[in-house]
């Protein structure tokens, strides 16, 4: 069995923001040099999801409104006692995951027709990483 | 290690639907003669989702009302300015999840006792498919 | 490819808990041998979740909160017809989500810096189990 292990750091410059990774995912599946496996994609920081859905901007609107519908930013949460000011964006990771898992089939991501990757970041404006781990043979 | 890979496709005849395939997935992990894995189960269109809950009616009708609330049908979504009219179906995948890993144990599935495997359609009436890659020994 | 499975086992007092399973996950890596690879960490009862997020009381508390807001205890759930009153535990598990892959590299759980596994019971009372299985090298 090989394994491969990589890591993604995002830094963005606003609090919330969509970002699509597949082909980082794909080029790291390339250098693991795995035909068959799988590639875990894991978002390491508590307030920021992983997700496969579509690259439509339309849609990456509507999934933003309806995640602050959900889980809304500047309710009293009580994670706040802390000093911290994101307890929504805790609850928004466990509504959207924060992990999927990408099949590799013919040393390629075997995704369907539009199927893309996401980084999903709720609290942004600092460093964060993503570890992309590849396994198979 | 073993990898073994199978596709199952899905069209029908209502635009939602619940689908229990714990049997199919059951029969491409005998087929792939892995006796110690997991196998990953993957929705490949972004309108349709992989779970494992209760094969019970009126749960699943509890599931399909709560979906129906929580991610309604008929909204103006930005994402139907496409031509599409499918938004919730994208917001319902997102929140039921697309994949599930089944841990193999002596050659079998290694489900708890109530625990099924569904294919769930949120957009249905034509031909989609789900990825089944059995990984292990 | 190695491949260790071990079981655990909760039984709470109360209907709903969070129990803090980090370490237990981290012991089975340990006694697997695996040095790279993943550990599954699921759910076997459908009332129940894993998920990983923030080890800090204020949060697990905004947790169970919304929870009880997107799927709340005692609604007329059709589920209840079949004797059962635990209709809000079958949503929550599938909002929460039922399992995680862990990443296990140099032979230690691959986690961000406050990423904690937890277990969520939203049913308890009685014996309940996860399965815990490290595929690897």
């Amino acid at each position: 069995m090989k394994s491969f292990t990589e890591y993604l750091w995002f830094h963005t410059s606003k609090r919330r923001e969509f970002i699509l990774i597949t082909n980082e995912v794909a080029d790291i599946v390339q250098q693991s040099g795995v035909k068959e496996g799988i590639a875990l994609v894991s978002a390491m920081h508590i307030t920021a999801s992983i997700y496969v859905n579509d690259a439509e901007d339309g849609l990456l609107n509507d999934i933003a409104q309806w995640l602050e519908k959900l889980a809304p930013f500047g309710l009293p949460y009580k994670h706040h006692q802390t000093g911290e000011d994101n307890g929504d964006a805790h609850l928004k990771r466990l509504l959207m995951g924060h992990q999927v898992i990408i099949p590799i089939t013919n040393g390629k991501l075997d995704l369907g027709p539009w199927e893309q990757i996401y980084y999903a970041e709720f609290d942004g404006q600092r460093r964060k990483r993503v570890i992309v781990k590849v396994l198979g043979e």
